[in-house]
């Protein structure tokens, strides 16, 4: 969410501004930005008969009887395999495989940084699918047997960049068919640190996450992630909408009728019909898609997370204007920036660290709580750490066991 | 070749003696044999905002534009694959895509030591293929399309200890399908170094590689593939034998009935009819399977290299009182050690330099050749460089473009 790119997917490639000038050239210079070291010196043949042959068939021989000791003796137990398959990169839309490089190239390089984690960029070339004009349930079927097949080496998957609704399909069976976790980033880490500004939020504004009106402007892998872990969290009041509306039990998508559900007030029509009286709002959509007026509808001391990113759906100041209490966004230049960073490096260091094979709904509620607690105390202007905030990698391991 | 751990496939697991003791323990010690890097550092939201959001965006439209561009701005441009489907791990057999992964480490921590080049291992998990009986050809299917997908991150793929004849099919598909260099090493590795050695091993002898009488025995992956190479350097009479005998136009599998056709003497029978006259001995079978009474059978000044590991076809001193003039091992233990990490490197190092994206029997017979040419003066026990010889990578990697 906070790396949607939404504005430039309508605009056009940044190719112009500087700042994307200053990275092609970086990126240039670089030539890719992760690189392979071995874990110990090849000098000489000794050094050589331990790590390759002969001394390796011994190892190859144990993991291959004793499956579960690959964790201490390979990579497996610390390399998180960052996969896309190119079809929602940024805001930047289906761009394919080779677009979505630099995007986890980039993530790869954070999880090392942020929390000392092994990761590797995988990228998924479904163009012979397309080429035979083949069904989105195919190529469904391909990602999944894909990374089931490119899995042994990984102690953990980070999905990532997958379009709605098959992300959902995608991570369900790849988790149920693995031992390793299994996590569609641009899902749980934006629904974990949503979490985690909110707990805060409502405390600035005193007010409950049981009783409190949400509404979800966005009905893709974020909002639909955000909405459930709400409602695990708590929050029984969550009206989402799309671009043709509030989404209700008629959709023909499954996860939308789902959505419907957390409807419990049974509100119908549009945005300003789900705002009139509601106490939050979190954008994950597009740019500029609120007013100041729309937020004029909302109950008082209204939370507003607009994470459209770098646009957000109302800008900070107008959101205030409206009336808003506590605003945030994804960009780093204003207050509250709500980046998945705090949550998924964390995640995955937890769950290498100790052995955990799934990420449950209980872990991803501790996770928003861990980074919640590092604010002791929130106001209008800090519900969330910030995304260098060392100790947010550290709580958020402690607590996925 | 040099690695086929051969004995211990038939001993069990090596897991007793005191090399594999301490190779457990340093694995375990190390938790797996490579380690992800960042290129750059994350310190502040100014790196971040030029290895990932905002900023990666552009470089993200840009490689989506300029696939070819992909090499400078990426990963691309410096990472090989190392994949197998464990079907042929060392002399172990088909112990799976777990039981390779220790290899596959090894070969990654290799590239960079000997070459700069940045490799990552792969695994292929083919089990829920096998749990559903699917046919050979289904499997063969599946791992092309498997490596195909995956292949947008590398700039080139090094297959590895996949069995024959399959691993035949699955190179020649995908080097087709993909435009960067596709290499199956233990046939083409093997090829490259025997053919090393062989030159200067034939100036030894004072032999004509157009007029030596060669005898492969192995008609495996590496068998296959250094009689083909052998050919294409000049040699007319190469008799290749597997457990069956030598194999002729009448044998079942293609690539058998390929090499037969480099039988020009038509030899019928079995090793000893082979032998007999014959100049050149290639072992790239089994332990024990030559006896110095055999190598009587050869032509005056003959060459053996009895490459089986760890335990060759016939030890050095038994070649010799069969009368073999010059003889080479896999072993480090010995002179002549033929080796594939003299080639394997240098290659992949050479084609990314030069945006090589296929590896060409005249770029192998000149990688050989290259090899070769560093040993100044040849002597019996002196046919091929140490395999840390610096210069060899860099000999190699000079003649692949």
């Amino acid at each position: 969410m906070a790396k949607k790119d939404v504005s430039s997917a309508k605009g056009g490639p940044p190719s112009g501004g500087k700042l994307a000038q200053t990275a092609l050239a970086l990126h240039k210079k670089l030539g890719g930005k992760i690189r392979i070291m071995p874990a110990a010196p090849v000098r000489n043949r000794a050094d050589l008969s331990l790590v390759y042959t002969p001394g390796v068939a011994a190892v190859s021989s144990y993991v291959a009887k004793y499956p579960q000791e690959a964790r201490d003796y390979t990579i497996k137990g610390r390399m998180v395999a960052v996969i896309s398959d190119g079809s929602a990169v940024l805001g930047l839309g289906n761009i394919g495989a080779l677009g979505a490089l630099p995007v986890m190239e980039g993530k790869c390089a954070l999880f090392k940084t942020f929390a000392g984690v092994d990761a590797f960029p995988i990228v998924l070339d479904t163009t012979p699918l397309k080429l035979r004009s083949a069904s989105t349930q195919e190529e469904i079927d391909f990602i999944v047997q894909t990374v089931i097949a490119i899995a042994p080496a990984f102690g953990g998957i980070n999905l990532e960049d997958i379009g709605a609704p098959k992300c959902f399909e995608i991570e369900k069976r790849i988790s149920d068919a693995l031992d390793i976790p299994v996590m569609h980033d641009d899902q749980h880490g934006t629904a974990i640190v949503v979490l985690a500004g909110m707990i805060n939020a409502l405390k600035v504004v005193g007010k409950k996450m049981s009783s409190a009106k949400f509404v979800i402007l966005g009905a893709g892998a974020a909002g639909t992630a955000t909405a459930k872990l709400l409602h695990v969290a708590g929050a029984k009041n969550i009206v989402v909408l799309d671009s043709k509306g509030i989404v209700d039990s008629k959709r023909p998508e499954p996860h939308k009728r789902e959505l419907a559900k957390f409807n419990t007030r049974n509100v119908r029509g549009g945005l300003r019909e789900a705002l009139t009286g509601a106490d939050v709002l979190l954008g994950v959509s597009g740019p500029n898609l609120v007013k100041a007026e729309d937020i004029r509808l909302m109950a008082k001391k209204a939370i507003v997370f607009a994470m459209a990113n770098p646009t957000p759906e109302i800008m900070p100041d107008e959101a205030k204007r409206g009336g808003a209490m506590v605003v945030g966004t994804g960009r780093s230049d204003f207050p509250n920036q709500i980046n998945n960073s705090l949550a998924f490096p964390g995640i995955f260091r937890g769950a290498l660290d100790h052995g955990v094979t799934k990420i449950t709904d209980e872990m991803k509620v501790k996770a928003a709580k861990a980074i919640a607690a590092l604010v002791k105390k929130p106001t209008a202007n800090y519900v969330i750490p910030d995304m260098f905030d060392r100790r947010a990698p550290l709580a958020v391991a402690k607590v996925i066991r």
